[in-house]
């Protein structure tokens, strides 16, 4: 027999964990000063509680949003000429995902199978061999709005409850065979992992940057002129087996996005889309200028053409089974850190197909 | 003060429906005759019945399957030598789509807004001005299969719970300008109407015909041989304000599709992609091989090249305020017919975007 865990929901303070349960009723009650006890009671060590998704039955986007991802595979694929579609600076070009496969970190991610097409050989069913992670962010949308009714950009913030982290892991071989042209499926739909911890849009306030400067400038309305881009320090670290932690391979900001998450819940919004609680938008692949701080295996490999260094003698082009992927991301305050946690998952080979 | 309808599952026979919540206990119960009174009782008229969605929180899917639609946008937009992609004799093309704005037939569709890009001027916000409707029909999934774990071609069957017709509105011009590289979003995702009736797997049996012949012949974890295409006659009709029936404007069948709805399921779960009760998986427009068997005004109308002549001196390209689009579907048996219902709905204007 096994006890179904209750779920509830939590409040992470240092390496404590305090249960909103616990303390329900109380700022409904007379005075806060006579119930001091239950803060004690509230709180357990972040290592006993297990994570659990934060919300059931989202939905799952997913942008396109950093210059640099989008230029990079660009470039690889197109050629410099021709690197950024002609609509990539006029909207936040996105697609709708696979919400069944969001998994929150620690969960396992069993490698794909899907039809693989060698340049001179017809396709065929096998397992991935280009397995990548993708590091983005995620936000989740609440309350939402009416099925034909938009929200208007000056209301944004009022529909975007919080933020976590995101791996997109991609197939690149499934989904460079499957996505023309009605874009990514199987590459992507096998699992996406989240972190446990929404950090709450309030507690990103203080972190915001100016934003991305556009050109050209978004048309009216996409624009708005208050900083909703943060300071978010973003890192991905590979840990093949046999390694003692992972080796950083990258590291990245929340501000190499170009489009704001203002401007992407607005954009999805804009032809009467109703977004509602619990909805996922990702911001797609956080690349950076430099080269050490680029999203995916498939730029920091350069598709193939050079290797990632683990240390060790160990060394990627993709991923390996038994590999785990981590990311991790924080906001650096005066003497204070406000984290997201981790967003790990390890590799588990693929079923024979 | 507003009464909240109490939704319950019924089954239409004819005219009547007989509502399932009265005769709840009666199948576990000692004797059937006994009880004969409840059928009168259950029984009400589909005239008194509300129609409610079948199923919440659904996942939408759409694929791509009618070799003739395909073919037809191919040579619109990429000439007659290059109609088909490569992939799409090998692997039933698909994309994920919007569930929060899938509607039950007879909900008003306002026009969407969104970005417009005309040939010589740069894009700006504006009203949709090519609305167009797709005959598709779709399937509901259940139970479905665990992350990681593919559904066989030879268990696909027990996973389809039922069909029903489904209208995936679309803005060919929103869609043009974003769908490139990751396909459509705001071009469809503002709509899609289904009909209220779910028809089950096992009603559709005895209308099942031979298989579209495949070549080259679909991948082993494809394959199958028995028959699961389903002689459905499907129509639609236009009715513009003013009008006092709708003018049908094609004729097409469910076996103008290529790939089979069981191929379509196990395509999309062979990359472990978790599948689940409720998701909804649409065909792809059904087009046929003839000029009046065409499931979209963008080839009734040729991309706007000629025009669709709905009697009494109207004619269309694409759909205007006020239209109402209806689709129609059954099966038709040796003097009876199994019924999908109607599938209807009309545009109401655009908001001022
Ligand atoms: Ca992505
Ligand atoms: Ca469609
Ligand atoms: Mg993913
Ligand atoms: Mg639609
Ligand atoms: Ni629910």
């Amino acid at each position: 027999m096994s006890i179904q865990p209750k779920h509830r929901i939590g409040v992470a303070i240092g390496d404590q964990v305090l249960d909103l349960s616990t303390i329900t009723d109380l700022f409904n009650g007379p005075i806060l000063s006579e119930c001091q006890g239950v803060f004690s009671e509230g709180f357990c060590s972040t290592k006993r509680c297990q994570d659990a998704p934060p919300c059931n039955h989202r939905r799952l986007h997913d942008f396109y949003s950093s210059m640099f991802h989008a230029t990079n595979v660009g470039i690889m694929f197109r050629g410099k000429d021709n690197a950024l579609q002609p609509n990539w600076k006029h909207l936040p070009v996105a697609y709708h995902g696979r919400s069944s496969s969001v998994v929150i970190s620690g969960t396992p991610i069993r490698r794909p199978c899907g039809q693989l097409k060698p340049a001179d050989d017809p396709p065929s069913l096998g397992a991935c061999k280009l397995f990548d992670f993708e590091l983005e962010m995620g936000f989740f949308v609440g309350p939402g709005n009416n099925l034909g009714d938009p929200i208007k950009i000056n209301k944004a913030q009022d529909h975007i409850f919080g933020m976590v982290l995101m791996n997109d892991w991609s197939a690149r071989d499934i989904q460079k065979w499957e996505y023309v042209p009605l874009g990514p499926f199987l590459g992507k739909n096998f699992g996406t992992t989240i972190s446990p911890w929404v950090v709450t849009m309030d507690a990103l306030e203080q972190f915001a940057i100016p934003n991305c400067k556009q050109d050209p400038p978004a048309q009216p309305y996409l624009h708005h002129d208050d900083p909703y881009t943060f300071d978010i320090k973003l890192l991905v670290a590979i840990k093949a087996e046999g390694m003692k932690e992972g080796a950083v391979v990258a590291r990245s900001n929340h501000k190499n996005l170009y489009w704001t998450v203002k401007q992407q819940l607005v954009h999805h919004a804009i032809s009467g889309c109703n977004m509602n609680p619990g909805d996922l938008l990702g911001s797609g692949t956080i690349s950076g200028e430099t080269d050490d701080s680029l999203g995916s295996l498939l730029e920091l490999c350069w598709k193939g053409t050079r290797e990632v260094d683990l240390g060790g003698g160990i060394k990627r082009k993709f991923l390996k089974d038994g590999d785990e992927v981590i990311l991790k991301g924080y906001c650096q305050g005066d003497g204070y850190r406000v984290g997201f946690g981790e967003c790990t998952g390890k590799i588990l080979p693929a079923h024979p197909c």
